[in-house]
Order: structure tokens, then sequence, then C-alpha cells
């Protein structure tokens, strides 16, 4: 009988080497976050289906693993719908459930409140190389914060963890929903059409402007709106970060006196941030983003090797009231956690040693033998001896085991020796 | 409009607070496990259907969340079988997944595979006080290793992290399910009929002989059989764990030799362990142990002050063989984790420094001091002035702040002053 025993499609297993490679870039993010004085939480995979498919998650919402009731009979009633069997969903990311749980402890939380989550989220989307069903994301997020000291924080916070776990040459680029809206309403996009007219100005990046014109032309804007904002995008893209207020007044003259000051405040704080961490950043006003609740700031950090970006987040100030029925400001960050233990796949290795024992010896010896050289606090198991000496040491070797003693019944004293290089 | 913000019924959030408790405990777990080689993988939380329900999960069967199927219909055809739309579910232990995940990757994993898992589980049971649907479980096995090595070493290590999460004063109860078979089968019990003999049985510490006795007459044994059973228990439950093989033979003469040498192995190992980790051990002819897969050794952990057991595990030499159509020896432990912390959970205290600042403090010059006082290594998090003094360190030390600066526009030079008590 063929029994399968593979993981459920578009899922995977993880392997000792991988989960250890995931635990260190986990406890590095940890300890980083830990120190800028957020918070774990967690809260349940599952959560109720009408809070998933609130139109929140935009297209997460077309991707939600469905969880039937319990106790339905075996045979489904002639006439029903599907929705009417179902009662709970997987969360697609930790944002939806954030907005719920601090809805629900607000009180008991302090303010600004500043959350640190780690978890898997589930999408059900078509499997292909690198994407799985089952994924880990890490977000941090400060709740209750009016101020950009949340953006520069997160920012801070963020690319300092990043900095730790060895991404070392990162770029941060900046731009902002409320200077994006102004520049389409100058550019002559009505504030109904912005949405789409964003979709394909994210993709600039991919198949430039004449790309970018086409598409929109094809969606139904004018040549004169798309060249307007192509105007005014280039005037911007041009200036160092560090200069950009200086000229936002002039490229667009009716953005918001707030926003500017708003930009200014992240420039002098990203110059700090930089001089300390050593990254670049860049106010870059084609970023856009996908998420449709972000309300001010939008930010994403790019590093060498990876395709995208590694990191991304932004100001929602009106999502975490839809939970409260009143206003709260909020701002967040998210580290591609997958994408950032891909760049870091290399093995991580720690002292391992195996205590080969002769079948002859007792057990009670062979525990108190493991015990003793486990007192130096290093990773000991014991090994039965069997088969040809040489081939079961490459075995140990290739289970990771770093050096070996070999125990007899008849022996003082146990020789260790390596098993890298030598065998 | 009152908005719902509780989480799915049955499940809960966890705040800062408890997730601090529940880290501690894990990492503790985690570096005990790792020192005696056990190396942690994961599986996905959704398995396919199928595997779950293949009989190996007992009553856990009846509860599994069941997910359906992606692209159905949005109106259900006239006689669907509910089981029609279902094709996954959420695991509701890690011990079915982990004969799956063997039988997947035995060809690059070591022998024994020494393997820790920690995750959640899901289990729609009927909501009650201190249990959820969504709980974590934390276990250890080693899988192809036939000796009792296994068994020494997996209760060794257990101790020792429950030792060193605090639970210092612990019993382990041992004992076997082929000695329990002979035993039901010298009394007179069937073979057939000894899984219900033991389900009685195990109900012993709570109903007592009377309780037991009259429930195996209701379910139809003889008088004679449970009186013969009673008998043989009550000359072994006498008599001291180190001493039980001395009269094994004579309470249960056609108990086979290896069952014998096995406990009296342990045994010898037990005396060890209990000199270094401080703990008792007994034989315990009343132990039976819930799940049908075990095949040698049972045996469980308890603590002063938790009903029940905090671990719990066996040996099971026909599972893991399910997944790959040979047998293949496996034995595992299982902590109890939220039972450990729900004993554990005095808050954990940490240095928490606040840097109160002025709102006409520049928001780089917040970063900046914030910054500098964490480059001690210590959680520092910016927090904006706001409202009456006395009643705002309140609400930091609420917040769990351990000390706080004021930081003022016009000052030079910060006082840090502690949070608890003075105010």
């Amino acid at each position: 009988m063929k029994i399968d025993n593979s993981p459920a499609r578009g899922t995977r297993d993880l392997l000792p080497a991988a989960v250890a490679v995931r635990d260190h870039v986990l406890s590095t993010i940890t300890e980083v976050y830990g120190r800028y004085g957020y918070q774990r939480i967690e809260t349940p995979a599952l959560e109720r289906i009408e809070r998933l498919s609130g139109g929140q998650g935009g297209e997460n919402e077309k991707m939600i693993f469905q969880v039937l009731r319990r106790g339905l009979p075996d045979r489904v009633e002639a006439g029903t719908e599907l929705a009417e069997l179902v009662d709970l969903g997987l969360r697609y990311d930790l944002t939806v459930p954030l907005a719920r749980f601090y809805g629900q402890h607000r009180a008991e939380l302090p303010t600004p409140f500043r959350s640190f989550q780690f978890g898997p989220v589930w999408r059900a989307e078509r499997p292909q190389k690198g994407r799985y069903r089952q994924f880990y994301q890490c977000d941090i997020d400060m709740i209750g914060e009016p101020s950009m000291l949340a953006e520069a924080e997160l920012i801070e916070a963020t690319t300092h963890a990043l900095n730790r776990v060895g991404l070392t040459d990162t770029t941060v680029r900046i731009s902002d929903r409320r200077f994006l809206a102004t520049l389409a309403t100058e550019a002559g996009v009505p504030a109904e059409a912005q949405d789409g007219f964003f979709i394909t100005l994210d993709k600039l990046d991919k198949i430039g402007w004449d790309g970018v014109a086409e598409e929109l032309g094809r969606r139904g804007f004018e040549s004169g709106v798309v060249s307007a904002a192509r105007e005014r995008i280039e005037a911007l893209g041009q200036v160092p970060g560090d200069k950009v207020t200086d000229v936002l007044g002039e490229a667009l003259p009716s953005l918001a006196e707030d926003v500017v000051a708003d930009i200014g405040t992240t420039g002098s704080c990203l110059n700090e941030i930089g001089a300390v961490h050593g990254i670049r950043w860049e106010f870059d006003p084609t970023l856009v983003r996908g998420m449709g609740y972000y309300t001010g700031h939008i930010f994403e950090v790019t590093a060498p090797g990876a395709a995208g970006s590694v990191a991304g987040g932004g100001r929602y100030d009106n999502l975490v009231g839809r939970s409260l029925g009143t206003d709260v400001p909020a701002c967040g960050f998210s580290i591609g956690f997958e994408r950032i233990v891909d760049l870091l796949s290399e093995p991580r290795t720690s002292e391992r040693l195996a205590v080969l024992y002769d079948g002859d010896v007792p057990t009670p010896t062979v525990l108190t033998t493991a015990r003793e050289l486990r007192d130096g606090g290093r990773a000991v198991a014991p090994v039965r001896r069997s088969g040809k000496f040489a081939a079961q040491l490459k075995r140990l070797e290739a289970a990771g085991f770093t050096a070996f003693v070999h125990l007899r019944a008849d022996q003082d004293g146990l020789e260790e020796r390596p098993l890298r290089g030598e065998n």
C-alpha cells in the first residue's frame, strides 16, 4: 500500500535545520522589539467569519479557509447556501485580529499600546514556488499615538532588528497617502477613481512610465492626466529625501501644510536613525502599497538580493476605530519574515555531541555519561553503535553532530573527537 | 452600534502579561530539551481530513474543525453529503502529524530521531472554564529507538525541564500496557474485552474499588474477574517501585520475561534520575492512559497543586509504522503546557523605563534620548506627558513600567525615578 505522507497541498513541513534559522531570526527580532517596549500578544487562529469578511482585508478576503459549523446534519438540506454552513475562518493577516483585540481589551492596555505579534496566517492562494498557504507574519503596531513619533520609532526599531539579523545594507522608502491623493487630484484624477489610478501607478518600477501610461489609457484615464501626474512625480523623484520638503510646496501647491510638516518631522528623524543604524532613506512618490486602509505615511524597506520589500507598513487611523465606534490613531510595520528567512538560509551550526555507546553498556551508565557531558551546557545525545564505524560517523555528521565520544563497557575515560572534516 | 469584539466562542486572546509567562516557560523547556539533543520541527496546522479521521485520534476525531473545499458553488446541490464539502481539518494533536512527518522525511532524519514540537492544536470541545478550543501542546518524541533508553531519557529530560520551570516536587508514575494485558488475561478478562475493562479501571483514583466493581458489574464483568484483578493489583501497589520486579513474577506468573526486564531497566534508570533531579517515582498498576495506540511503558508526572497530571506519555511502536508500511519503534512525552502555565501564573517582572516627554520636545530628541537610555540593553519606550502627573504615573505603573524619566524641552540631564511603591 502506497501511503501519501506529503503535507496538505500548498503547505510544508519544517525540518530541524530550517526551524533553527527561523528561531534565530525570531529571537533576534523579539529581543530588539522588546527593548523598544513592544509587548507580544496573541490572538486565536480562528475568527468569526463576519469579522474576516468585513471588507478590511481587500483581496485576502477571497482566500479565506472557511470552517464548517459544528453539529450539522450529515446530509445538506436542499437549497442551502454554502455561507450558511460556515461560522469561522482562519485569519489571513494579523492586523484585522489586532483591531478586534484592541477593541476588546482597550481598558487594560496602556496608551500608546506597543504591540508585537508573531504567528501563522492562512491564505488559499494558488500554490507556487516559494509561496505557501500557511506562512508567518511578524508585526509591530503602535496604537493610540497620533504624532510622527509612531512612524519614526517603528522605522527605527524595524531597521535596528533587520540590522541585527544581518540585513545591514537597507533602504527605507517613504511616501504618504495624503500626498498621493493631492497629487492625483492636482493631476485631474477624481477622488473616486484614485484607487484604480494608484493600483497601476504601483507597477511603475516593473513596467516603467510607458507601461503605466498604456495601462491607464486602457482604464480610461486621459493622457493629459497621466502626463500631469508624471511631471509632478519626476519633479520630486530627483530630489534627495532630506531636501524634499523644500520642493514639495512648489511641486504640489495645494498640499496641506500639516502633510509637509509631517514629512519634515519624519525626514529629520530618519536622518538621525540613518546616522545610528547605517540606513539610507528616500522619499519615493511612486510608493503606493496595496492595502486600502492606510491614511498617512506609508513605508517599505528594501535590501540587496531581495525581490520586493523585506518590510512594509504605514499609518491606518480608521481601522481600529471600526472595532470601537470611535477613531483611534494607529501605525504598523510588518517584517516579511518568510522572505528574510529565505535570504538567511545558510545553516546555523551549534555544538552537538554524540555519545556513541556499545550495545552492552548498561542504560543507566549511558544516561549518566550523557548527563556529565551535558553539564557544560551543550547538546548531548546518546546514539547506539551499529554498522560500519566510518559510515556511522558520516551519518552522525549529516545529522548535525559536531563531535562524538565512543562509550564501551570495559573502558575508563572518554576521548572526545571532532566529526567535521576528519571523517 | 454595539460591536462584538470578543474572540470566537471557546477561544481567547492572550495579553502581554500572560504571553510573558508562557514565553518564559517555553524558552526554559526549549533550552533543556535542546541540551538533550531534541530538535524542533514544525508541521502545518491544516492536514488532509482523511489523515485526521484515520482512527488514530480516538475521541479527538469527533472534535475536528473541518475546512470547506475552495471553489465550491455558492449554493449546495441537493443530496450533497456534508463530508463531500470538506477536504482539510485543523490538527487535534501533534502526534498524528509527527507520524506523517516521519513517514515523509525519514531519509533525511537521523536514527534515533529526537523530535521537539510546540504548537497550537484545535478541538471543538464544549467550552468550559479553563478549557479552550485552541491550546498549545509541547511534545518530545524519540523515533527509531527500541530500547528502554528512550523511556528513561524522555523521563529524565522532561522532569529536568519541569524542575527548571519550578515544579520540583514531582512524582513519576509508571506502568506498562503489556503488563496490564497480562494482568487482565490472568484475571479472566478476554483480550477483546480488555479495552473496556481498562476504561473503568482508569477511574480507580476517582471512584475507588467499590465504584470500579459496581461499574464493571454493570458492564457485564463477573465479580470473580474483578476480585482476581484487584488481588493482583493490590499485591503490586503496596510494593516500593524499586522492589517491584522482585514480586512481579509472583503476582503475575505468566508475565513475559522481557516485560519484567524492561521494567527493571526503567527502575534502575529512574533511581539514577531521582537521585540527580530530585524526583520520586512509583510503579502504579492502575495507571492506564487514554490513547489506544500505546504498546509498552506508559507514564505520567504529577505535581502538588495540579489536578491530574502535568505530563504524560508512553511507547507507541505501531503508530509511525502506519505511515510507512513498516514498524518503527517510537516513544513520546507530552508536557501539559497550558496546565503548567496556569500553575505558574504569577507575573514576570522585568525592567521597563518610560521616557515621559513634554509635547514641545522635538521628536528626534525624544528618539535620541530613548536610544541612549536603551543602550544598557533594557526596555525603553517614550510616552507623551498628558493629564495629571500622579495619575499618569499610576497608569505607567499599571502598564508594567518600573521607572521613568521626565524629558522637558529646556532641560539638561535626566533623573531616573522608580515607579513601584513611591507613587
